[in-house]
């Protein structure tokens, strides 16, 4: 058994390593419903166009590169968990503290069609969607300052999404989320003990370690993380300090559409259609987190499950080592 | 909409509940294999008997209660995540921090019969499998004192498992758990504010306000915790101070399998067949931690799939309220 404990230096968190898992036998052999067998356009779906009926007011919009209509849509969601008002008692009694859901909960509608995959979508549009990413960001920190935003995406089941037409989600809240502020806390102290970047620095130690690096476009870098806590975690990231994804560039954008989609479609080669989890990190930094914090965009293919010892302990279990992960990544294997 | 942030006092998380969210359209209906359709016997799993040759040697065996044969059987994991020889390299190097996977992992195989469900066990049974608990409990701290177990039970492939044969596992590591550190910690801090036991205090809190409470055996208490995690979520606890499981008496166990027993057999009236994870925490209090350690089972229904959000920011979101969950266990719906 070739297994190791790996600690990610951005949480302190140990991850477990235990290569031999994969060999185990199971009654539950998996499956993943392709999004490819799906029709263009499906009647029933609220984000179709033509089915306007289905969803609240429309927030923003932006055209289409080819032709009138429009490509990305951003529309409040119609299931919220938090909203603009608050609701709920918010009293804090003894053993039973409580607040109001204040908050958003958005969607970005990425395109008109139903079934279309990012790894599908022609440069431009897909830079589009980052795009509209960054201008909601801009948006969201003008009209509420003060909520935390966190920009995600599920693709599949496996994910936790429940529609399939392409969609990424922003959520800001009012409370603390535990592990941006974990990440936020280590990098400061980083900062206050070296003035130096962890995310700089660590980007140049996986640089120079070269065994999980990946193939990346003009400034920016790519690799699966020594301490990834789930099989082909991968992460973009600029190589220049880049505290804020607002303000990202639409060259900077583009590239990083190219980088996403050649990952993507590598990712696709080995695992077929898969669900995964895809995360801006940090979305959001404060004044005085500039000088440490390092916006870097996370995907998280969903191949395992989380057992009761991850839920009980909180260290991650990965069955994959980030080595082999990033040498077949880069091979390029089927 | 009715959601609201309650925060659960014994980790500090804060946990955001969306009714609304269970009333979204899906493009991925779940399904629940049942195990009840499998056979008693399957020639090809190494937990029935017969396949000792696919297992590594037992380590422990209790008889069964209804003539010759055992009832449950302890052995080593065939594909640990954690080895007692510790294979990997250790080597800590700036970035790149790492611990040889040094640890136990063992599984507790809970009846011969390969399709039998806890809650389809004749309560003796059921406490035979909880008093093996309890005695592997008792034999890790003797043999390796300085590990921390964690003993946990992944019911059904939406749980983690990859094996339809009842069984349970114990998982000994080296390393930090850090939401087992929490746990502590939170619970140390409130002994020396207080010098009272959070978890008892806890209970006399929970009963007094009645709304999430449910039925219990002699000297035990239920309830959907205030900031239950997920749907259903149901916590088992001694309702005296008792630090530590492997001080639980015969008598004890045979009411925590009536317990058991009998919050499964209604959660599956209204769930139909279910994956959960079950988990005993904190298994191990070190002597120091006996004034406010409190042993309890939780009950982990996985009905929701975490998705980017609860990834990035470790804010889990419950679509049920806890005290409708009570509601309807209590009245036993269908």
């Amino acid at each position: 058994m070739k297994g190791e404990i790996r600690q990610d230096i951005t949480t302190g968190t140990w991850v477990i390593f235990a290569p031999g898992r994969g060999e185990r036998p199971s009654d539950f052999p998996g499956g993943e419903p392709s999004s490819t067998r799906a029709a263009d356009y499906d009647p029933d779906c609220p984000f179709c166009p033509g089915n306007e009926d289905q969803i609240p007011p429309i927030l923003a919009e932006t055209p289409s590169g080819d032709g009138p209509g429009w490509q990305t849509r951003v529309i409040p969601n119609k299931y919220p968990i938090l909203s603009p008002d608050g609701g709920g008692r918010g009293r804090s009694e003894g053993f039973f503290p409580r607040l109001p859901n204040r908050g958003r909960h958005e969607i970005i509608i990425e395109s008109p069609r139903h079934n279309l995959d990012l790894d599908q979508m022609d440069l431009p549009d897909l830079a589009r969607v980052l795009e509209t990413w960054r201008d909601r960001c801009r948006a969201i920190r003008s009209e509420t300052p003060k909520l935390v935003p966190v920009i995600f995406r599920n693709r599949g089941p496996g994910a936790g999404t429940s529609l399939l037409h392409p969609h990424t989600q922003l959520i800001a809240a009012a409370v603390p989320p535990p592990r941006l502020i974990r990440r936020e806390e280590t990098a400061r102290t980083y900062y206050q003990q070296r003035r130096s970047c962890l995310y700089c620095d660590l980007l140049a130690a996986e640089e120079a370690e070269t065994s999980r690096t990946l193939p990346a476009g003009e400034g920016l870098a790519a690799f699966i993380p020594f301490a990834a806590s789930g099989p082909f975690e991968t992460w973009i990231i600029p190589r220049g300090h880049r505290p804020d994804f607002a303000d990202t560039g639409s060259e900077e954008i583009l590239r990083l559409a190219g980088t996403l989609r050649e990952i993507l479609l590598r990712l696709k080669r080995i695992l077929g259609v898969f669900s995964y989890n895809l995360v801006l990190s940090p979305p959001f930094p404060s004044p005085d987190s500039r000088p440490f914090s390092h916006w870097h965009l996370r995907i998280l293919p969903r191949l395992t499950t989380a057992a009761g010892f991850e839920f009980e302990t909180g260290i991650p279990v990965n069955p994959n080592l980030p080595e082999e992960d990033a040498g077949r990544l880069r091979r390029g294997e089927s």
